[in-house]
């Protein structure tokens, strides 16, 4: 679970710093941010990597939309250039660097500011979160990154490739389109919750150790830190699809729409794992108790079956000179007898107690 | 429970394609889609198979009502004949064929859209789910179903026979109709569950085993499930009651407000079974509890009984060369007395403390 | 727990018949259906028994209030005439008929329909809930009930006799009469409940067995039963408080908030004993546990007290050709001694760790 | 916990009764009412106890106020002349004598009525609860209690003594000052059960108890009792404070809101305390798990230590006619050394599983 | 957790007393409460220490803002005095003083009161909550603390420092900044809080003892104490974003909003680490049934292996005088034999249902 208890950690170290001050609160990463320029209209579709913010800005008088992904947040001078090229108030610069950000949107009358997180899978079966700020102007877009990623390259290739609806229409279907593959990147990341959550189950059935709780745990504290991650979205795309923000046509408003389902979708499948989850924990709980009883029963068995005899051989191990059995020439073979049928009767009892 | 972590897995195959890209989610069925087109109004009914759905849209002043019903959902390319004639927008016929969807309900002015689940029995005492896409316009209605079925066959029934209100009233109560019929399809499931509840109750109460446990897992995702189909026809149905859509006459509001009554009662139910079950799930825990004190007391019975007696027999086995007792004539006589009333004793207690 | 899981079984036999198509859900009761006309003003009262209800409908310009009380609802034929005598909506008809309603008031301009449940005390310390219907006009009121009952006799009474603010009044104050006395039929209910917990107190504290567990969850079942009914009555007696329909008076207002007020009283008492039981429910488990302690405390002291004991004789029973202790003269007491000393010290050890 | 299940035991007495009907609900006091009648403005401030409540009504182009505090509710027909004297709804007569009235307010344009319950401690470390109803009028105050009580004392001594707010300002300003001491009645006893908990928390550590658990409960129940009470306070004091009653001066808002911060932080306290009782049961819990384990720890190691040597002395008491060790001269002493290793290294493992 | 069932104990000793009368709520300190004034607008920045308040508010047309700071309240004469140059309404100064208030923030027109409370980190590894007061006028702000302490010290260096916005700004964005900073003071504490939690999972893995669950139990209940703080933040500084008041400029609303992100940044920490020490909780009961587990496991191997063998050398014990075996040469060890063969045979059996 990244980032998890390393929340506060980090924005600890804001305290008492003017609103605005930048700092990047986050992982480091060494490289270069990487800008790259979009600018496209129905007709025609450029794309080049610029080192500089300078004169980006287009006017807002002009056809075409300019969308500027940026990877890479360490560089604070570039972000200092945005807000002023951008006009952006400086609270937003400080929210894009604070990569502990909850999902949110604001609009700004002159541009609209949403943040949120997207997932990549990692290496080993688990995944990354990561914050990624996108800034909706009148016909421009910027979308801030923190690594270089492959999450985006769906809108990328379709904007190069097709001459569809996201040529046609402007920044806010841009806009629509990202927000659209980065909800959409949570599908994936729950595919693997399933997966884990079966396997987990025929472990249940099968075999139960503490492994297994830790799993369950592991899992459920997984689904708090990805549910922290998707509840506010609910709020926030549903608050998009609302807008009375000159920014986004009404003609939008139901792609929007179409995003606030998929985000309902996905906040219904958590709730199910994690009422899942709770099952399952009782399941686990209740098979230890289980385990428990049967181990007890071997033990009860066991003591009920050889006390009595125990005590019946110790009997005749006594020294008394005046005992009659002890004489008796078939006394040995009759108390042999005697312990079989009681041996014999006592499983038969055990039996029909249902403990073998 | 069908569907039930596949969701995600389908879903996420979607990941990064542009919206209103049509693409089937849900299992493959294999025949050809069938078209059933049925005109009526309150002096004819006609009723035929259709191969294609040009021509069909009926011109907005006739007078009757113009039912298109199609099973199957795999020929994209009808869909899309759909979407042109009946100009719908792109994303609904995405929504059509995305068979995961939540039930939700569309105003398009136009048209509306109505998407929900209704609920077959399948053969081994299960129930199977099935995507149901109501679109209604103003005298036209086009439902779509993943598979042929039998559901619907009462209000087909009532459009055929009956010269009642279905025949006289528009669209909208032909839609009323059906949404009637799918929310009425889950008494039958609801039934299925009480009975197995009730039969759940009797093993808890005469010989509950680690089975049991999992029945009543089993039964409570399935209400999970159940529940995260129903809750949101609550709102659905609410909405449509509400609508002051030109599309839904003031007279058939009444009707849905019916439905909507069927639905609380469907939540309802759904609640209470809920309740029970986590009942159910106490008195196992506590079942299993009461069985482990019942192992432990037989335990505690035998070894108490025993262990004083074989010390006693172990005493008198010892060698010691001047044990006087040993050397008396009733000396094993007065021990085997001794040792009975010692057994008596002990009994009493124990059935005095109530463990016998 | 009556009505619980045949709820949707019953029901569901209704799914695909037709709105307004009247059959009755519910126990079939023999008897014919017995009506009773009540007509007053402030200076007379009249009485009868009528068979049919043509005519009864008074004009609207009449002064007095003309009470129509049904019992029993098996005769369709009847609530059809009723229909067409008050112009009464089909579906209202069907939710008269439909016996597993859930409580709910509508306004429908020219009357105001409502249905609740009353509870009678049934022979075996049970309750039985009934269905009670009330149309209310402008100057009449339908009741109907299933079965002939004492419940409103005192309504009747206070007709017959007082020239109070009954007779006065119109249709609506005696709507309100009608509730008060169904709302108050909870109290003896919630009263029986009350005995009831104080019963199954004092045998949590006294002797817990899996009986008062199997107690606790009936009440508990038949709480969540109760609470059902009488839930959705918050929400309708309100409803008729902030109601702006002509058919309810202002002067009348303060009377259905007076209702509103024991609705709200009986839900904090439901909410309470939920809550106690509850609480039982973990004294219950927890009383379980120390029984086992109790039981473990035994056995370990047994055979921690037996168990050296019988090693020491043991000892001395062997057959060793040179053990220098057997042939002590004193040996045998001495291990008397011996073990009796180990006995003391053992028991004083338990009795410091307060085990004994 | 007083009241407790008797609440609708005496409730249902009422069951059948006209509203209005006038029947006192609670506990008889035999003493006779004692009505005292407080004239005051800035100016003067009269004091006298009065046997009827004809005349005392204030003329309302009067200045002072005047308070009549009525000790007593038996006496019925006193009750029923204060309702002409002062025009009051016989519903709220009717809520006065019921003592097991819900805390709330209720605006009659003329005057208002609330009724709450204000805590008294009473011998053995309980609080008894006392309903007390107010009806504030314009220039009129009239407060209703069970029994003569010492809690209001400190506004009749701000009244007699001081020259302050009170007695300048109005009616509601009075019924501010009782509603203020009423609220704050609750303090002491959340103090009672803050001491209580701190006490009851102390045992759970040193030595919990059966008798620990039901003193938890028994705190939980009460606080069940108290949130009950307190709860709807909430709601009535907001309401006063919003109100926009022309008896409430808006100069007195302001100290409405202040009641409403106490109840609010009432509210917060008895949440706080129930949530530490939870905490408390948890512990509780695996506080007798953990006494299991000692148990159980206890015993293992008993047993497995003597039994195996118990097994060993066994095998020389054997009676062999060729056992080679039991003619060894030493046979004896290496056994006791085999027996003494054994032990010890069975303690040592013990000791390494951290059971000693 | 300092002040926890303090609460109620110290806010009863007000019980009683006329609302306004100024009495201090909490820990005294005896030292002088110590008032410092800083005027400062772009130009200009002037602080000194005052011992009177009189004299220090400024003309409301003058330019620049003054920041009145008061460290102790123990002083109420100073109170009083501020009461009165300010011309504040008594409530507030009560407030000022009760210590256990609950944050909340007033519209007072002419001026703002804000209470809410800041957390230092004390020295034993907990947090010492501390009530601070503010209010805001239009170009003046009090703020009042019980104790000097230097969590404000970066406002204060940021007034003498920058020429940023601070000193730019008006009053209400100095109430921003110091809100700023007490919001922020809790990241510290929950930074401290995670660390924990940290620690705490890794012991529950290692070795859980009930100290573990103790340390639970405690860091839950801070948790309830904190949030109790927390909560009523989100409320309180929702509403200075959305105030219409004049005091708080349009250009500071977006500064409040920020501050509004921080809160509910916490809360949702707070609930996460919530529901971490629930997890925990369930991981360490069920490891006490573990262990549990372990033990009996141990306990039942032994017994199982060493009670058949006891009664085998139990039967060649036995005295009676024709037992064939005995009188075998190698009686002795083909017994050896058949038990060496019975324990490897259980040993076997155990290992097979992995209790080894």
């Amino acid at each position: 679970m990244p980032g998890k208890t390393g929340t506060a950690k980090k924005r600890s170290a804001k305290t008492g710093l003017p609103p605005g001050f930048l700092i990047h609160i986050g992982e480091k990463h060494s490289e270069k941010a990487k800008i790259t320029l979009r600018e496209y209209d129905e007709t025609y579709f450029r794309e080049k990597e610029i080192s500089t913010l300078d004169g980006v800005l287009p006017s807002s008088d002009r056809a075409g939309v300019a969308w500027i992904h940026i990877d890479g947040l360490q560089e604070i001078h570039l972000l200092e250039q945005m807000g002023s090229v951008f006009n952006l108030h400086p609270l937003i610069l400080e929210d894009i660097l604070n990569t502990e950000q909850r999902p949110k949107s604001e609009d700004h009358d002159e541009y609209y500011y949403i943040v949120l997180r997207l997932f990549c899978e990692d290496a080993d079966d688990g995944f990354v979160p990561e914050q990624i700020s996108i800034v909706l102007g009148s016909n421009w877009l910027i979308s801030l990154q923190e690594k270089e990623g492959k999450l985006l390259d769906p809108v990328r290739e379709r904007l190069r490739n097709e001459k569809g609806r996201l040529r046609r229409a402007g920044a806010d279907y841009l806009a629509h389109a990202l927000l659209d593959v980065i909800v959409d990147s949570v599908f994936p990341v729950l595919d693997k919750f399933g997966e884990k959550i079966e396997i987990l189950e025929e472990k249940l059935v099968g075999s139960p150790s503490p492994k297994t709780l830790q799993s369950i745990q592991t899992l459920k504290r997984e689904m708090i830190f990805l549910r922290k991650s998707v509840w506010p979205l609910r709020e926030m795309i549903g608050g998009l699809a609302r807008s009375d923000s000159s920014l986004i046509h009404e003609s939008s408003v139901i792609y929007f729409r179409d995003i606030y389902d998929h985000v309902v979708q996905v906040i219904d499948t958590i709730e199910t794992y994690r009422d899942m989850l709770s099952g399952m924990l009782d399941i686990y709980l209740s098979s230890v108790s289980n385990r428990m009883n049967e181990i007890m029963k071997v033990l009860t068995l066991i003591a009920t079956l050889f006390m009595p005899l125990t005590f019946l051989v110790g009997v005749y191990g006594m020294n008394f000179k005046y005992m009659p059995e002890l004489e008796w020439q078939w006394g040995y073979f009759v108390l042999w007898g005697l312990m079989i049928v009681t041996a014999v009767v006592m499983l038969f009892y055990f039996k029909r107690k249902k403990w073998l």
